[in-house]
């Protein structure tokens, strides 16, 4: 008589498995990690720029940039504000893969990193369904971009720990009701930490940099 | 003794099939379609409905509108100015695939159409890789997004037959090289036809509408 045991499985894929991998290398070394998605030019370079010329005398940072192509202008554009860069080339794959991840921290000094940021593949759509063994994923949403962004995209709403809403210096120009927006926030990720900043005009960030700093205190 | 026989074939994919099949029905019928590809928030929904408003006198206008989710906002956008819309949802992908054209079009009525605009999922990487059966691909570009797109998303950019600048009326409150912008597109797609245009303010909006009637006349 056979009898049924219970068995409680979680079956990660490949590459979750490699995502769980780079978290335990990343802690192990003290290493805090973002993941960092937006649309095209909702301005993930600009608040990098930001970021590390602010931070980079109290943390040493590292930069992996996710491109579907050859050019670096984004990883040359961290490397100049002071962080040790990486560009890595997805061959025209939409999104970043935690192998990525994997082969690219190999080619970074970790010993002289704190706070490791992941420029992902501009896009609302992809990049959302990888892990990437980050600490947390943050959303760039851009005023131009309209206010319908949430409703849209719910996935990638649905799924970061952090918001950031730029260009707020373009308010005045564009049409752009933030109740709206920020209802559709709400309702998909309730209570969802967002900074409102201009990286244009340096307005709102020290929210955002304060944040950070939290994480990496 | 056999004889080597000389074989040229072009071998399509299954999407590249269902693609020559839609192009086929639409000549038949007498459709003009175009594939609008664009990033997120950069104006698709908006040109259209200019479009739509400008056109619709004239020509009978359908739209098939591709989302990642089931929110169909596009759709009755569209709608609203006048066209016959049905909306895709791509259950999470992040692009239109001929046999989701294919049953779009089973519900449009195809003989009030002359022109069909298919409003791609925003997305500057994966729609290029997808032939739908359209007579031309049309990318929107934006001011906002920054004048190094050209430059990032190279194989969107020198994939299409015409080139939407939106969001001109934000030309004062960012920074944008049009000169770096324009090198970048004619590099990568000399000869590119391109329309400078707000579908704020209307400016630039006769060419473009002045292109298509070209193509319907």
């Amino acid at each position: 008589m056979s009898t049924r045991i219970p068995v409680v499985e979680k079956v990660l894929s490949a590459n979750d498995s490699v995502a769980a991998a780079i978290r335990a290398l990343l802690d192990e070394r003290g290493i805090y990690a973002i993941n960092l998605m937006a649309s095209p030019g909702a301005g993930k370079t600009s608040l990098i720029e930001r970021t590390v010329a602010a931070l980079k005398q109290e943390y040493g940072i590292g930069m992996i940039n996710g491109d579907t192509s050859e050019a670096a202008f984004d990883a040359e554009r961290s490397q100049r504000a002071g962080a040790h860069s990486v560009h890595v080339n997805t061959g025209g794959k939409c999104h970043l893969e935690a192998a990525m991840i994997r082969d690219a921290l190999a080619l970074l000094p970790l010993g002289e990193i704190r706070l490791l940021i992941i420029e992902n593949v501009g896009n609302l759509v992809c990049p959302s369904s990888w892990q990437l063994g980050a600490h947390a994923s943050v959303l760039i949403g851009s005023i131009p971009e309209g206010d319908d962004k949430p409703y849209k995209y719910p996935k990638m709403y649905s799924g970061v720990d952090a918001l950031v809403i730029n260009k707020i210096d373009l308010l005045p120009y564009v049409e752009f009701d933030m109740v709206r927006f920020r209802r559709g926030v709400e309702t998909l990720n309730p209570g969802l930490v967002s900074f409102a900043l201009s990286c244009r005009t340096g307005e709102g960030l020290e929210a955002w940099l304060g944040w950070l700093r939290s994480k990496l205190a």
